[in-house]
């Protein structure tokens, strides 16, 4: 059993707790947030201990894994006391929005060679980890196009918006890396063209709230990449990949099965109301491969290197949104 | 080009001599209806000469081929005058309403040696005909059940209710013959129940509009056949085959491929609103395949003992649905 | 918190213990199993205690609720301890499988006046439960034909058949309480055709694996249940309801959404290898509700009496099977 | 009756030709080919009369329209000798590759004030235009992104791309159209990546056959295309449009309705093998509606002045895929 501490007990904490409770390889200790109430109710759910003590968790006699939930600003920070202490880390993307700075970190764990993985948890999903081997095995022969959709719901606060980063670094930067995943191969160059449409603000805070991002691969091929910060149709994911011998897709998801057929029209269950609810059993299911990652040791299954990559590709684009120029990616 | 005349120039009548026209290897020279003026429109949207008068369509000189869509109570002395003058036979089902007069006319065709087939049309679907294809080279392993839906869209007329024989032997019918043909063996006993639904008339015309037939077939295998009149979603069509080694499914067919998604609901095209348009090509390909068994002398799609076949199953269903007992099936 | 005994630790038990376990409103106290290495290991993993003393199960000081989980012979005694010690209980279909025997039983626990449930846990289908909805609110108009599909995966071990009562008190039951359900309304009269295709053995203990049903409802609408025991295509299950005014579809669920499209082909996740996979989420559904009754007072989600008449239609069925006539449901 | 003749009798002429004859108001006069024996093959199937001269095509007493089918070089002068005849033109895209002289036939084409419109046969296919009419009924909104798939099946010969103008003038301007249409905007910028990927050939004449290409509309939204010009799929075109209420897909067209499902799997009727399956029943419509707009005085369903907007657009995004920047578009 892996002992492990959760740093954030906020919506996605609290996610993370039960998940960890559930794990049949996890022993959760110790829930860390600044707010003690909050550690302590998110804690207790679970049988585990509420904290507010950082150095109860980076204890290296009584933890032997970190779970990193906490605000964006505090991911790099974490990662050091965790190397330093010689603890395993999962830690939400970004490493730091700063990715100067988040490469600095992940030198400093890769010195102290602790096992980390940054929680890129679309990877685990059922239906894209399906879709990739498919690729990978050659069922769509030589890689030519691969397209990936990430809509909606909402709107994320405006305040969110300003610390976010912009669209590229929070919301593409997932499919980012899902596209260097699934082409398994290196992204070259980026163009990414956006608007905001849904809100005034969007503009003012300098982002986008809809954006059409192209990326070329080391072989040519080439990747699409479509965002829309909110929808009127719940949350939608999809993705394909095109190639010399095929198409593999993996479908937007509907919520349910059921279809009433009246007069010339059907009427369907749509999509899910939320992101969440489109991709919880992920979150467990990349839990489950970090847990077996410790006790097999066996590589995980993203690495940091993964998340530095992903960023430095959000950076071009972020740039190319900018300069209206296709824009290198400058990896480390 | 086989010398076509055509006997009916009423709704189908119509649409058979648009099929005449087009078929490359139909030269359509006569359209004969009871009604001159019917005759004559049809006749002359296609270059063809319109006709009151019988004996100038079974001219032997002059006619290579009748196809017979005239009223139901017509079709069997039809078929005795093409047998009588050598002239091949596509006709409408049923041969005749009463089974031993139709089995008397097919002994007279037989001793005729007259090309002749009953149109069956929907052995013509093209999904139908792959959902065959894949049952007789094993896709299903043995087959174990097959299930096939046959309903709306509206109750026809109260008066050709009264003469049609009733649901089993006007509208079943069709797809006794898709069973007989999917499965390749005969039915031994049927069960049918019933229910007038729709409209009390149809009770007093003592038939049903909603009705489920159960089949055994000689190998044990069963087939469920349900029957609607009229449904308030248009035209539905569907057949599945469930074997040892799989099921295939020939789908019920939308009328178009676009979908909305707004808040939580999908709402997409529904089905062909008549079954006409949904089963419209079966009747091109039908007459293509009986004009290349013209040409080539191989056997016809449907022959008159599989019309006599599906006719005896439609009378030991009606007799099912007055005993509520399970009937035997007297083949000749 | 409700303190649950669970009575039965077999591969269904277990699922219960983890359902209890992880429902809010439960605290499992007691698994009990005639093996008490079996009780005490499903018992452990869960915090509660193993026993093989069906005393500590029906004492009321200590126990609330029990969920009977235990073999089918041992149910009516099972939820007569329990109506005589005044604990609410949850039972797996059949109360008994002698339909006298059930009605005795069903007495004394109305006259006990405890909470009472039959785990008929296709109610709990997400996705039936919408189709249910859909049809009581007038979705389709009036219900004139319901369709239901039970098929497979695999044949049941034919030691269990022997005791199993037959294809419709052990397979089909459940689909004559949706049928039920769905339509708010009594089965009149039944229709029941089958073979033993799959093993000779089925026929040799005098079962079939292959059967269409036919039900008449009060209303005269027409409900069709085909069953297989075993298909070569995983667990296959799908509701139809057809009506004046529309059809509504609870779609046979796929196990993905990841298609390939390769030359003229597309290959996609077909169905759920197992029916446990396939109605997981049922078994834990069933259990809230049930619980949720206990807690506010509420009607339970399907009563004894629905289960009695269920199983009405059952014994009705299978006289159908032996006399090839439609039978008369006799209710109490 | 509209007298119709035909320019060019190659493959495309030939599927030209059969419409023409069968629709209701158009008759067939004349059908003119440089080779005298294609011209008279394709005019003989129909009743018209081959020639090899234009001054009988464009004789205002003899002939009231004309469909220029003829190589794309021949375009603009048929269009200028349509305009000088006083004869009403439908041309297959483009006006003329160079769009400079383009705009001058227009010009001219709009002096002489005669009917004319471009064969943007897309716009007359069934589900676009639907998807079309929600996106106008504000069925999803304002309008945040439209994706268009265009893709396969086979790489043209290589003498064909040498001359085409290139992946975005010869098969992007159709999407380039669409996006107009459905928008009902105009585009503002546009950038395009692309490889040569299919062939090393490709790349030799200065082309890519792999490409996405990204514009913004004045609105702001902005619209993906995706390009491949071989696949190992058949051929494959889909629409998605995005916006603030909802999402309108017409989805990718399948050849069939069949579906397999053995094991764990399911098979299914992919593609169409070609494109010209896909969209056949387009050509049949476009020419259904300009001989409507001749019939009615109506405005033709997509104007001179769209095909060089279309084309505007193919400029713009040539130079991009040159430049690696955003290229505005410049409009006339």
């Amino acid at each position: 059993m892996q002992r492990f501490a959760l740093i954030g007990a906020g919506f996605i904490g609290a996610v993370h707790a039960r998940n960890l409770a559930a794990d049949p390889g996890v022993d959760l200790r110790l829930v860390a947030d600044l707010d003690p109430a909050r550690a302590d109710a998110v804690a207790a759910a679970h049988g585990a201990r509420g904290t507010t003590d950082l150095d109860a968790v980076f204890d290296r006699d009584e933890i032997d894994a970190v779970l990193i939930a906490s605000s964006t600003d505090t991911h790099a920070s974490n990662l050091r006391r965790a190397a330093a202490a010689g603890i395993a880390a999962l830690v939400e993307k970004p490493i730091d929005l700063d990715l100067d700075r988040a490469r600095e970190v992940v030198r400093e764990v890769e010195a102290a060679d602790i096992p980390a993985m940054v929680d890129f948890n679309r990877r685990f999903d059922r239906d894209h980890a399906a879709l990739r081997r498919i690729v990978a095995d050659g069922g769509i022969g030589e890689l030519q196009l691969l397209q990936l959709t990430s809509r909606g719901p909402e709107l994320p606060p405006i305040d969110y918006l300003r610390v976010s980063g912009g669209q590229m670094r929070d919301q593409a930067v997932h499919f980012f890396d899902l596209a260097r995943w699934i082409a398994d191969e290196e992204v070259v160059e980026v163009h990414a063209m956006g608007s905001a449409l849904a809100d005034p603000r969007v503009a003012e805070v300098g982002d986008v709230d809809t954006s059409s991002t192209t990326l070329r691969l080391a072989s040519g091929a080439i990747v699409q990449i479509d965002c829309l910060r909110c929808t009127g149709y719940g949350y939608d994911e999809r993705i394909e990949a095109a190639g010399s011998a095929g198409l593999v897709e993996s479908a937007r998801m509907r919520s349910g099965g059921v279809t009433r057929f009246a007069g010339t029209r059907a009427e369907a269950d749509g999509l899910h109301a939320g992101w969440f609810e489109r991709v919880q059993p992920t979150y467990a299911a990349a839990l489950r491969s970090f847990v077996e990652a410790l006790e097999t040791g066996s590589p995980v299954g993203a690495t940091l290197r993964d998340g530095l990559a992903a960023q430095a590709i959000a950076e071009a684009a972020t740039r190319s949104l900018a300069s209206g120029r296709t824009e290198p990616v400058v990896h480390d």
